[in-house]
């Protein structure tokens, strides 16, 4: 079962919650075992599972990467000034494979998906998620 | 196959190497090429394949990490008190996906395969290995 | 479908573009839909998705690696003084899945996938590249 989910953004830098829509695509493809692979086309977005419990972690996300890459110093903001929009996205990743337990995404209580945003705002975002089965 | 490897950690930052039940989840699975999806359960800890000579770039891991996300400066420790925790969570990341070669783990002579505990101690932490077979 | 890909490196650390290659191990697995499962073999190397529009990025991610984790500081350098290496290696990570869509990589116009390169130059480096069928 192979799904795209499609989501638009309203800033620069934001973490959505696609844990409900990884869910459902799960539910549909009626495997009970296996993986979720979750992949965030786009080289200035990523995937990240984190905490969902408020929004302190996700505005905590967003200040790290701002600390840690910095906008307007990199080499490619000459071509068009989104350099540490690449560099966030490359260091956090876009993909995640997450257990199929039982026909639900295996998180634990506290872990949810989020897609990353680092060049927004954008009307249209697209998410792979592939499950595949286990078929022993 | 899918199995759930359980250990309990004792400090509030460490790695422990779990290459061995990995690999033996692997074995007992019968599958010869494919992929061994790990995934580590819990919003503050991930998984990291790193080198296990000897514990200095374990000690490395830990060193780096509290110097680019410092503990008590972040938003949700009002909450909980383990920003930290689950920044370092989210940037190393849960998973980790590694190949099935002959019936092993595709690593390389240098390459194990940790758990990284970032709000311990714990009692109880959960893996999910996944081997998914290749059927080609 | 499990194959290696083999290259060699010339520079201590630096980003080679394996996309082509991946391409063609998709193309020669006739899988239409699925994922490809990419794995760096080496604990000083790692996978990253990025663009490749030109070299600026890839030297963007050189120069933002070596300023949040210098050479030379490390408990590791006391061994092979390769300690940075390691540990810029667990941060990116060795691997990612891809979605595979309709028998090509399912990547976004500007996602390319790297072989990071952190403790070159090697005669010989690995990257195992799995094709996993979505059979639904």
């Amino acid at each position: 079962m192979q799904k795209i989910i499609t989501i638009s953004t309203d800033r620069r830098n934001g973490l959505y919650d696609i844990t409900n829509e990884v869910e459902e695509i799960i539910r549909i493809s009626n495997i009970m075992n296996g993986i979720a692979s979750v992949y965030a086309r786009g080289s200035t977005a990523a995937i990240m599972i984190q905490e969902n419990w408020d929004q302190s972690v996700q505005n905590d996300v967003i200040t790290l990467l701002n600390r840690i890459i910095p906008s307007g110093v990199w080499e490619h903001d000459r071509q068009d000034n989104n350099g540490d929009a690449h560099l966030k996205a490359g260091l956090v990743g876009p993909s995640e494979s997450i257990p199929v337990i039982s026909g639900k995404p295996g998180l634990s209580t506290w872990q949810n998906i989020f897609f990353c945003e680092f060049d927004g705002p954008r009307s249209k975002r697209e998410i792979v998620v592939t499950v595949i089965e286990d078929k022993q």
